[in-house]
């Protein structure tokens, strides 16, 4: 079922749909052109924000936990993007391990474990979960909505090798962002694949850098297509480490915005948008929990942070330009989010929030998902169709601006890479 | 839409579901290793005959030219396959020639041109059809079933290349089958990507190498599985050339004939099967229009052939164990046809036929096609459900018999390779 899109496209929005169809075998081959000198993450999810006049990537995820989200059609994509992906990186894989994060009591969450598991199996793995828990000490059952379960077991750490009682598995697979920090359980492990690798984790990753990467190729990308990058990119602004409980912090805090909220608004008046700008101000380290707070002058910054805890106010910060979301599924405000395998894009959902407004972030409770049940695919654009007026058009055209957002993460990836060989 | 299967499957096909269910990974892993060293075809199609105790492939065409059949869910399927192929063969590639047999002027024909070429559109490539008629001055419209049109174009033979005007490809992809012998216009072409290889036409193939090597495949897989390799392995004599006009070239035949009827009936006993042996008589040279030829005795062969022209009874010629298609699609019998594209499976159809018996051949005039709607993807069996009830677990065991029968085509091109070295 296709969501109910009451979103009316015009402006910019539609040239860029119509830029980006014509241009499909030009963007395509730049993209494979890509991947022969830059390796996509394992897997990935791209929250994407269409303001109408502007689409975005905005947060880029590299251990997807929806995946039980996808509509049942999207599978066998999935099915067959992640034989390719084994193919390519361990071909004479029996067994994956997957890692999970903390969220298992939590049954939508173990949902997306079991059709992970699904995926794998039948992708020709043998699947078995593995706890980070350092007290574990049994097999703990975890209940799916039905009733069924899926076993999730303790790790069993040797000398070099990572795996379960009986089950030594050639790929470990991290479905954990380890924001609780890298655990000394999975370091130095140089005989098993690794994936994501250890620098996809939030303790290196940083959002900044990601945005940064993005809007090189970004302004590439753009290039190629005859059109502005803002079209694309969010203007983002790293702040670094600050303690927003003293002053001089906020105060700097609010110079960045104030940066953000001018750029911003000179672009509205370049395009003739008659929007109020805001800017979004996030943990650059993807903490969650602590905003993203919303703010549309600087002055408003004390207000937005009032409520926070400590914790939540000393690290690192990014702020960004705010994107509205134009879609509506039920009149709900939602938001796209597109989910890769390895570097094919195999399918997404909408993630809806009733009671939040077009310029909110949508996570968090309350949130629901719908699936994307692209008629004929997200892959199958009808050139030709009035702009606007094609949903596969449209997932096509999310579908490439996410594998932008995930190319971004790869050269993320490799510039973080500790075991990267630096040429003198 | 699923069909409607009449079919209970029992007995030995129940327990091959089981067993090739069952050992999932290990046939998944098994292919893979395969991959490493052996190249699949760039697209296949492989006939699946399922009897009830036995299931086999009975043909694999290596110039698919029904992919019109696939139902519009497996497209996404399709273009992520191309993509990985392209991406594996020719990554840099921007412009494809496809050139289509002599069946141009059938519109399911175009229709499948034009579903081959939206394939490899969305797949990134700029895609153009160049006739091998040999006169062609001029550009022709081929009419497609909604009445719009598809550009037909004579092809440009430079010294080192092959082309349309103003399209110079990367690739070029035969859709067919060169029964008509290799035209020089094919040839010496080494700067461009010739997909398949001249070798897998038919001037080069024979049925009878093909299941030669497919039969050791089988034993290998078989062995695997613990199992017999006579449930998925028709028996196969090749004849070598014969000239069914004299007497004895067609007692030659007839005893090829008595030693597949032989085999195989001591086959059914064993297995208790009550049914009546048959053998099918076909050119090995897949000449088109002649035969199949279906005895149930040798004595039969003359009358079997009666009615055939003198250019239909001088050439090569193979003798097959006959496997019946327990299949049946609203009471007419119908075939399984496995479409694949590189490694994947990515869908396929019934052919069905309902002048025909289940021991018939169902090509011909009178045979339509209904897509296998997989109602979660071929890809998707689901373990546990009792064999024979899980449409999607049948479609899986297809997907692995047709892709034993591929992997035989993809050795048969190995070993007819005119540019293989050779180690001494």
């Amino acid at each position: 079922m296709v969501p109910h899109l009451v979103t009316a496209l015009t402006g910019p929005i539609n040239e860029l749909e119509q830029r980006i169809l014509e241009s499909m075998p030009v963007i395509e081959r730049w993209f494979r052109l890509e991947w022969m000198e830059h390796t996509p993450p394992f897997y990935s999810a791209v929250d994407v924000r269409n303001a109408g006049f502007k689409l975005t990537p905005v947060s880029t995820s590299l251990f997807p936990g929806g995946w039980n989200h996808l509509s049942p059609e999207m599978l066998p994509l999935a099915v067959q993007a992640a034989m390719a992906a084994i193919e390519k990186i361990c071909p004479e894989a029996k067994n994956l391990l997957l890692v999970p994060s903390d969220q298992t009591h939590n049954s939508s969450y173990v949902s997306n474990l079991a059709r992970l598991s699904q995926i794998f199996n039948l992708a020709g793995l043998n699947v078995r979960l593995g706890s980070l828990k350092p007290d574990m000490k049994e097999p703990e059952q975890l209940t799916l909505p039905g009733g069924e379960t899926l076993t999730l077991e303790p790790l069993q750490r040797g000398k070099r090798r990572l795996g379960l009682k009986h089950f030594d598995p050639c790929t470990i697979l991290l479905n954990n962002d380890l924001t609780a920090g890298v655990p000394g359980i999975l370091e130095d492990l140089h005989e098993q694949y690794l994936l994501p690798p250890l620098q996809a984790g939030w303790p290196t990753r940083r959002h900044s850098t990601h945005f940064r990467l993005y809007e090189e190729l970004a302004k590439r990308f753009a290039k190629m297509l005859g059109m502005d990058h803002w079209l694309i990119h969010p203007a983002s602004v790293g702040c670094g480490e600050l303690d927003l409980t003293t002053n001089d912090d906020v105060a700097a805090l609010q110079t960045h915005v104030d940066t953000v909220l001018t750029k911003t608004r000179r672009k509205y008046k370049e395009y003739g948008i008659n929007e109020k700008a805001f800017a979004v101000i996030r943990r650059d380290d993807g903490l969650a929990g602590s905003g993203p707070w919303v703010v549309r002058d600087a002055k408003d910054v004390p207000a937005a942070i009032a409520t926070a805890s400590a914790g939540a106010l000393k690290g690192p910060f990014l702020v960004q330009e705010g994107v509205l979301t134009n879609e509506r599924v039920d009149e709900a405000v939602a938001e796209p989010v597109v989910y890769m395998m390895d570097r094919y894009v195999v399918g997404g959902f909408y993630r809806v929030h009733p009671d939040r407004a077009d310029h909110q972030g949508l996570v968090g409770p309350g949130a629901s998902f719908v699936p994307l049940a692209f008629e004929q695919g997200g892959q199958l654009p009808q050139p030709g169709v009035r702009p606007g007026a094609s949903s596969p058009n449209r997932f096509y055209m999310y579908g490439v601006i996410a594998r932008l957002g995930m190319l971004a993460a790869s050269y993320e990836l490799e510039a973080t890479d500790p075991d990267a060989e630096t040429y003198d």
